[in-house]
C-alpha cells in the first residue's frame, strides 16, 4: 500500500550553512504556507513551538547500505531508526521550532535544520494535546 | 509536486478503546516492523521513548470544512495546524511512545494512540538528536 502526500507549503531561509540538528539550531526562516490553508494557522502563536513534519527532499532513494549508519556525531555504527539521518526508508523529517512570529501564511522560526525549498507535510503543536 | 511513501510496518493492539492521544494514554502494543529494516532496530532499547510517524488510515479526505475545527477537548474553534486531529491536509500522525521491550521486528509500546492496523511510515528517537 502506498500512501501519497501532496506539502502544504515550503521552507525559505537565506542561511547557507544550515545545522544538522535543531537541537542545536538558531537558524531562522519561514515556513511559507498555501494561501488555501491560511484560516488553519490562525491560533499560532509567537513563542509557541510547533511540530514541522517534511519531505527530505534532497536525500538519495534509500537502499540497504544505509540500514546500520554512523552518525555525524557518533563514532559507532546504529541502525537507521536510532538516529535522525535525512537518509531513511521513508524520507521524512521532524523538527520542533520555535515561532518567532505570524504573519497571514508565513510563519517565522527559530531553529531551521531544514534546506531552503523543502517541502512542508505538517505542522501540529508541540506542547499542547 | 507529490511524495510517495510505503509503510515501514504496522501497529498491532488488542485494546478496544483507544485513548484520543498518547499524553493521555497508556495503551500498550506491537509495532511490526518489516523483516527488511530488522537490522535498522538493533539499538532501540526499553525504557527509551520513539517519535512514531505514522498514517492516518481510517480519516475522511480532508476537505476546507476540515481546516476550522473544535478539538475533543476544548469548546473553541481553532485551525487544524493547532490541533492533533486525524483529519488533516497530508493525514500523518506524531506519537510519542515507550519502548517496554523489543525482540527482533517487534518493539512493545506504551502510550499507544494509533488504531490497530495503522501503518507505520517512520522510527526516530525521541531525545538523542
Amino acid at each position: 500500500m502506498k500512501i501519497t502526500l501532496d506539502p502544504i507549503g515550503i521552507v525559505s531561509t537565506d542561511v547557507e550553512k544550515i545545522p544538522r540538528h535543531w537541537t542545536v539550531s538558531v537558524a531562522e526562516g519561514d515556513l511559507i504556507i498555501n494561501n488555501s490553508y491560511i484560516e488553519g494557522l490562525r491560533e499560532i502563536q509567537t513563542g509557541q513551538r510547533l511540530y514541522v513534519i517534511f519531505h527530505f527532499h534532497k536525500s538519495p532513494e534509500f537502499s540497504p547500505e544505509y540500514i546500520r549508519i554512523k552518525p555525524q556525531v557518533s563514532d559507532k555504527i546504529v541502525g537507521v531508526f536510532s538516529t535522525h539521518s535525512p537518509i531513511r526508508p521513508n524520507p521524512i523529517g521532524l523538527s520542533i521550532l520555535e515561532v518567532l512570529s505570524v504573519n497571514d501564511n508565513v510563519i517565522h522560526v527559530r531553529g531551521l535544520d531544514m534546506l531552503d525549498g523543502t517541502p512542508i507535510l505538517d505542522i501540529k503543536p508541540a506542547t499542547d494535546p
